[in-house]
């Protein structure tokens, strides 16, 4: 089926899972809302995420989305069933966390989740995987900096090296055999992550991994596209900002097309 | 007048200004509120600072406050007006941009001016700036990186060092004879901004520059303490942080009272 996957963020970190899915789905067209206007989620209520979730997902269903991402972290723990109730059969919804806690593998003994103050402090991973996967020891440690570290473009820095090495040497971070980037942005340090890591401990790939599961849910559901040229990606913002510009050229490489557009005007 | 100054923030940010209060004042009893609640007031509507403004001023005034600091840049910039007309001239109000922008030296030909993305993307100093010290050229700068590395208390880290030369040493910096800090977290690091600026470029000390504004006013006032034993500190916040309980022990050494209290309930 010949439409775009629609996908949403509060910013630039569901780029990382735009991107992903791109790559394995080449022939897919994307369109990709970022609410910079709102961000961050992390400090809003559950109340406004879920309207903010509902506004986008709206218009990316009129702009006739066949699937809906929700490629951020706090709109996937709070959001994900109202935007089910709403869209759901006739528009898959797909999260970013649940593709991840079902791909933890039964090896796991210890896992590692790192995550915004926000995504750390609501306990969602923490209780999902207490759930489905009883006897993992969970090890949650949130990571405040690398955010704006990310964001202010110093992913490559010295900067980056010290805070990635501070927050991973910290004595919780020690025993695990797994770690879940658990924010859109880590992708982005993956390369570092793994240095620190070392050949013992690995690092969940959560934007392959989601991209796998939109993948399985349009076969499944029989809406992958048919056109044999590449796919088209569109850009929206809430608010331009620059860092949302020099991220999605720097992952998409060729000229991309970004508007801003106020869809709550 | 043996009452207490009222002191409030959204953050830990306004300890540093209670600090130099009570070293410059050590017989005034200080209370401090810091809204952890609704922190990081840079991303609020300035409507929505008015109101937690208000609301605060209220709970100062009604514990006994004679004057209200405003320790916190957004608020300073939004909700000093609002603030004066409802409790001058009974309590004055005294803000943390006015008294430093007074104090620029007029030797100064280009001033630095950093502080959040929200301070320096609204144009205040640069505004105020322009207006009283027109020859002045200004240098702003967005850090947005320095105040999440004090929020996790590595103020005195490798990561404070590589991310303050990162942006001390970026070409606009370069030109600065002074540097506003423009942000009330940043005297934690002024250490490290004197190491890094060298002895060519002034750094404003903000919190002994807004402190010594307070002397001046309660003189005037006639509002001075007259008692002789040392001046009690009570300390409140909207939300528990222990962020916030490690810089309040950390400034003010011997046992504090923190106390949590929802004053909007």
């Amino acid at each position: 089926m010949n439409a775009p996957i629609g996908i949403f963020d509060s910013g630039v970190g569901g780029l990382t899972v735009a991107k992903a899915i791109r790559d394995l789905l080449p022939n897919e067209d994307v369109i990709y809302f970022g609410d910079t206007a709102h961000l961050p989620y992390g400090e809003k209520s559950p109340e406004a995420i879920r309207n903010y979730s509902l506004g986008i997902a709206n218009f990316l269903v009129k702009s006739g989305a066949k699937a809906i991402v929700i490629a951020c972290n706090s709109a996937s723990s709070v959001a994900t069933e109202i935007l089910r109730e709403t869209f759901e059969p006739q528009v898959p919804v797909i999260n970013v966390i649940d593709p991840v806690i079902r791909a933890i593998e039964s090896s796991v003994q210890d896992i590692g989740i790192i995550g915004t103050r926000a995504t750390i402090g609501s306990g969602v991973y923490q209780d999902k995987i207490a759930k489905q996967h009883p006897n993992v020891h969970i090890h949650a440690l949130a990571t405040p900096l690398l955010v704006p570290v990310i964001e202010e473009g110093l992913e490559k820095s010295e900067i980056a090296i010290k805070t990635a090495e501070h927050y991973l040497g910290l004595p919780e971070m020690q025993k695990i055999d797994a770690l879940i980037p658990g924010c859109t942005h880590y992708p982005l340090l993956t390369e570092l992550f793994n240095k620190i890591l070392g050949d013992g401990t690995t690092l969940m790939d959560t934007p392959n991994i989601v991209a796998g599961h939109v993948k399985d849910v349009l076969t499944t559901s029989n809406l992958l596209s048919t056109q044999e040229s590449e796919g088209s990606s569109s850009f929206y913002v809430s608010d331009y900002t620059p860092t949302f510009e020099r991220i999605a050229r720097h992952f998409f490489r060729k000229e991309i097309q970004l508007s801003e557009l106020d869809i709550w005007k």
